[in-house]
């Protein structure tokens, strides 16, 4: 069978966010994205969207990007990828910071790699930062996840959300960034997957962010929200920047490899605020949230 | 000659930490400083001070540590120190950030080190980040330092305000964290430096702090400013934000080596903000501070 090659995957990642930013665009109701086309000296390059001051969405980025070129040695090494090679990167990345604290914050990519030596893979993934964590929706969020994972392959689900707590950890703080959700890399053909089924996953993981996002405006859009849940919403979008800065391998990846900044960057909240040693109430639904922010919690499973 | 020890420099940069908490205390008049003292279970441990809502300051902290204990391999190392040892190191760390955008966020730090082997060293630096840059200001500044450095060793300026001039550098952005001002590191014995002189560098350098910060607090605290001064602050401190999680060398340091996570953050802004893209008018005194944000200004003797 005639598997997908870079230039069907590419196209089909343009057109997933073309898809994503106008179905954002009709939930969101005021706001709609600004583009910048960009391109990088070295080959390829790509189309940041942003969205910002909203109904909905305070600041949401929707990057796509097609980069190629001649591999740097060090990511060589690094990737135990041989001794040279022209590389082929694209996919899609997303962040979306709400106005509303009863809104999760939600990040999604799906990308694919390959090298002219004939190496090639899939990443990507979907993980919620609920700035209330309720078990109610971490079930739901992860049970969804599950069900596009089951459709593929029943090993999926619980070996990419144990890499999502793995991955998506906040070292420093020894809290998880969120509820997590699945997180994968590298995923090539064996016996049981080739290209094409890979491909079909990736699909599908990207086709399940609308569906989940829209779920969760429906629920709390309309909710009404104190000074004190915006308040907890700052202070909770401080440890995302800690994450992106300290941890996330694809803002180090771009800041090493001087990528272009702002598209890099879009992930940054509009508004982060670090307060001294800030303990909540222990009796609070922040303090309940902080208790949430493990790993190894079977949300599917979950009984209170 | 006798000289200092350990415990005299340890001494001393307690009372550094009291004196410049009760001026600024002082300098406030509304807000006190907060004080948690902490240990390290490998040994020694600290006191983080900070302030936070008052008249001039939204946030500040004001850190003294002292700590020892078996130096890490990865450490000795990287640093060059041979096969083992204890280490045994102090200093004191400030970062102001104030509510008037139109005074500058100021940092200063002084430390020591020694290690059981025998190797000693000072290191330092104060730089001064101006939501807006006024080359009147920056010369000032600069020419406090220097007056400062000029009375220990002619060298010391030009060769520290370059050192300053690359360590506050955000690479990502090619532009300077804010005016620059002196850094130094591995101050040991030389032909013409020893302890006690490098010593009395270093506690210069520390008695400087105060009356550096209140020439500003003079010239600016009562100026009205708009909220479009405020939210250039908020964006400002973002950049802030990055250079300490991204480049700041304390920092990392701290996280990699499971410090008290609230005194390593103390530094962070109390609330700063990521807006996509953000240019200004190129007529706007927003647009001429981005133009002040490069190395090698000569502050000093600066014409416009």
């Amino acid at each position: 069978m005639q598997q997908p090659n870079k230039t069907e995957i590419t196209n089909w990642f343009k057109s997933l966010q073309d898809d994503i930013c106008r179905s954002l665009e009709t939930l969101d109701g005021k706001a709609t994205f600004h583009q910048d086309k960009w391109e990088r000296s070295e080959g390829g390059g790509g189309r940041s969207r942003v969205i910002q001051q909203g109904n909905l969405l305070e600041k949401g980025g929707v990057n796509f990007s097609a980069v190629h070129g001649p591999m740097p040695q060090k990511i060589l090494n690094a990737l135990k990828l041989g001794d040279s090679g022209n590389f082929y990167a694209t996919g899609v990345s997303i962040v979306l910071h709400p106005n509303s604290p009863l809104m999760p914050i939600i990040h999604m990519n799906v990308r694919y790699f390959e090298m002219s030596t004939g190496v090639w893979w899939f990443g990507g993934g979907i993980d919620l930062t609920p700035h209330y964590v309720t078990p109610e929706d971490a079930t739901w969020f992860h049970q969804h996840l599950k069900t596009v994972c089951d459709n593929h392959d029943a090993a999926y689900y619980p070996k990419f959300k144990k890499w999502a707590d793995d991955y998506f950890f906040i070292k420093h703080r020894q809290e998880t960034r969120g509820v997590g959700g699945i997180f994968f890399d590298r995923l090539a053909d064996n016996d049981t997957h080739n290209r094409q089924n890979r491909f079909d996953f990736v699909q599908d993981v990207g086709r399940a962010f609308v569906p989940i996002y829209t779920y969760f405006a429906q629920k709390y859009a309309k909710q009404t929200y104190t000074d004190d849940h915006k308040k907890w919403q700052y202070i909770r979008r401080s440890r995302y920047v800690e994450f992106n800065l300290v941890y996330d391998r694809g803002t180090k990846f771009g800041l090493d490899t001087n990528g272009r900044i702002e598209s890099i960057l879009m992930s940054m909240p509009p508004l982060a605020s670090w307060v001294y040693n800030h303990q909540p109430d222990p009796s609070s639904e922040e303090a309940q949230t902080l208790t949430y922010l493990k790993k190894e919690i079977d949300w599917v499973n979950f009984r209170q």
